[in-house]
């Protein structure tokens, strides 16, 4: 029997709540398709701020080293934000693993399940039609992690600064994940950028058209970051691979995240060259609804699914988490933030919906 | 009778049918409050490109340069797209403006007019309460202008880089603009930055925080770029004073002003220290309903309006145009892109719009 060696962060918040249902759903696929697991659980985020000092301990690094993949929760909450903005839980864990595993492609698919239109925060008949986008962020160049940046001058000319930054290997790179993701899909890439005012944007578009001689099947459009943040209002439908820079992919894999509404139901994957990956839900450690059992497990679930899929070779495991959680929404198994305002249905605990996708592997 | 000079500087597309409409309104006004208008007519964006080879002329800058305020059309369009990004129309005249006549403080309000939040992309259970948003963008630095910028390097590892940065100085100058708005309106000040990323944002937190102890009776509070795009969608009506820098204003006053779904009625003004602007609507030049006698003049006669208000000492005049504007609007007096799908009414015409609030003055 193959087993994966996975390390679990399940951090903040919701975060270990929502875990239990995902190794749950893990272990169940597990035992259908033959595989299992040895999974290492490590304090992550503000749990290891209070338990070590720090959000990324040593041990929980080695333990990441030590795995084929990290599945991660959600990391943050009230308690620690009174710390400096880069100790805070969020930043301090999340940016130190995504570059010290190289993990330089961020996959955020963000998407309207049929049936929860109304939940979307568009006007009803654009919601109609629908959304099915796959943000593709690098994440490991760009503004986050340009050299120099600091402090310089004194008194009121004391300025701070950054260096946005991408070479075109790093460009490359990444469009080269956009691409192969649109073969997979409508066969469209929107690359996001600034050129017409950034050197850096420019370069972006120049390799970004280069790489696309490569996909005479892919379909290759540019949009400016302002008018991208307009569009995703206007005809979302239209839309089908985002491909983006570091900070424009933050802002835009969040638009389109909170777009949909069920940002509950939203996974990420970030993946580095070799096939290593972290998988997280989009959404944050909601600690308003922490402690409770009320919050959807199925981002963790699909998140899980990916790590399947991209990183441990599992893919009809995922094919089969994937329809599961399909088939559950489709049959009306709902949490609570997932219901019409006002229904009378009774919302499915966070135990309860991991039990109802376990049901349908 | 007080003379006002001012450099008209109509552009392409729509651009000078909608300055036609708002030329008038300023006669109207000024017959009416007592003052007269000396305007030089200058070429700017494609059309100067078209008849001088570039986008701002040296006569159209003099032209500027003599005048008290820039009353500014649109430009762009896709006979000029070919061009290389920062030959274009948009960028090789708005950049230097700005930065030539030290507009470092961009006011971008985003306002649901009562009666159209049909129009308005967010759902309407959200739309329904209504937004009124004043988007106040650093101008003149940031990203935009941070040297160093450009390339270096060869081959893949040849890299394009961008400067981000602000000093104390000019966060504190646009950050006053903001509480000063904010005293004239529900006294919230939003600022947004990335201030657990970007030493830039940390700096700019620190500035606006030290200015906000000048106005005890402002609220302030902080959001991340990422988040302010989503808590846009889900509770735009919370919202009063939107501060940022030229990178984020950029992004977050666009994604404003398409939630209104209302483009047609937003204007901008661009203002120095010495109350010297230009202003302009918030739309682009529309080049597919150009020439038709259609587009909607209101963004333009509004810009007019706030520049008689911030550059030309004529508040009273100011007022009277808005509420002609919004007592137009109240009484149904619609352009065909304000009219809701399958409406019956007549749209009115460019002309008729402008006659509409004339009359109401
Ligand atoms: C916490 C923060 C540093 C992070 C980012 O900006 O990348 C977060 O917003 C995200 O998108 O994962
Ligand atoms: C044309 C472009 C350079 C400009 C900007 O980015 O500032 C435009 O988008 C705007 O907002 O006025």
């Amino acid at each position: 029997m193959r087993e994966h060696n996975i390390a679990i962060l399940a951090g903040d918040g919701i975060g270990p709540e929502v875990m239990a249902e995902a190794e749950k759903v893990l272990a169940a696929a597990g035992q259908q398709f033959g595989f299992s697991f040895r999974a290492e659980h490590q304090l992550v985020g503000g749990a290891a701020i209070d338990a070590h000092g720090t959000p990324l301990p040593a041990q929980t690094l080695a333990s990441c080293e030590a795995a084929d993949a990290i599945l991660f929760g959600s990391v943050g909450g009230p308690k620690w934000e009174h710390l400096p903005p880069n100790e805070q839980p969020e930043r301090g864990s999340l940016l130190p693993l995504r570059k010290h595993f190289n993990l330089f492609c961020n996959l955020r698919p963000a998407k309207i399940h049929p049936g929860l239109e109304p939940l979307s925060y568009l006007r009803a008949d654009i919601a109609a039609k629908g959304m099915d986008v796959l943000v593709v962020r690098e994440l490991t160049g760009d503004i986050y992690f340009g050299q120099p940046r600091g402090r310089e001058g004194e008194g009121e000319q004391e300025y701070g600064y950054d260096t946005m930054r991408y070479s075109r290997f790093e460009i490359r790179r990444i469009a080269r994940m956009a691409f192969d993701a649109a073969r997979q899909r409508r066969g469209r890439v929107l690359s996001v950028d600034k050129a017409n005012v950034l050197t850096t944007s420019m370069l972006w578009r120049e390799e970004v058209i280069a790489i696309a001689a490569d996909y005479p099947d892919v379909t290759l459009e540019h949009i400016y970051i302002d008018n991208a943040t307009m569009q995703l209002l206007r005809r979302a439908s239209e839309f089908d691979v985002i491909l983006c820079g570091n900070l424009f992919g933050d802002i835009i894999s969040d638009e389109a995240a909170m777009i949909t509404g069920s940002m509950g139901l939203l996974p990420s994957a970030s993946l580095n060259e070799s096939g290593f990956g972290m998988y997280e839900p989009a959404g944050g450690s909601a600690p308003d609804i922490a402690g409770q059992g009320i919050a959807n497990p199925v981002a963790q679930i699909l998140s899980a699914s990916l790590m399947l899929r991209h990183s441990l070779g599992e893919g009809a495991a995922a094919d089969a988490i994937d329809s599961a959680v399909s088939a559950a929404l489709a049959d009306g198994c709902l949490t609570g933030e997932l219901l019409a305002p006002g229904s009378q249905q009774r919302p499915l605990s966070t135990r309860e919906m991991g039990d109802a996708i376990v049901q349908r592997i």
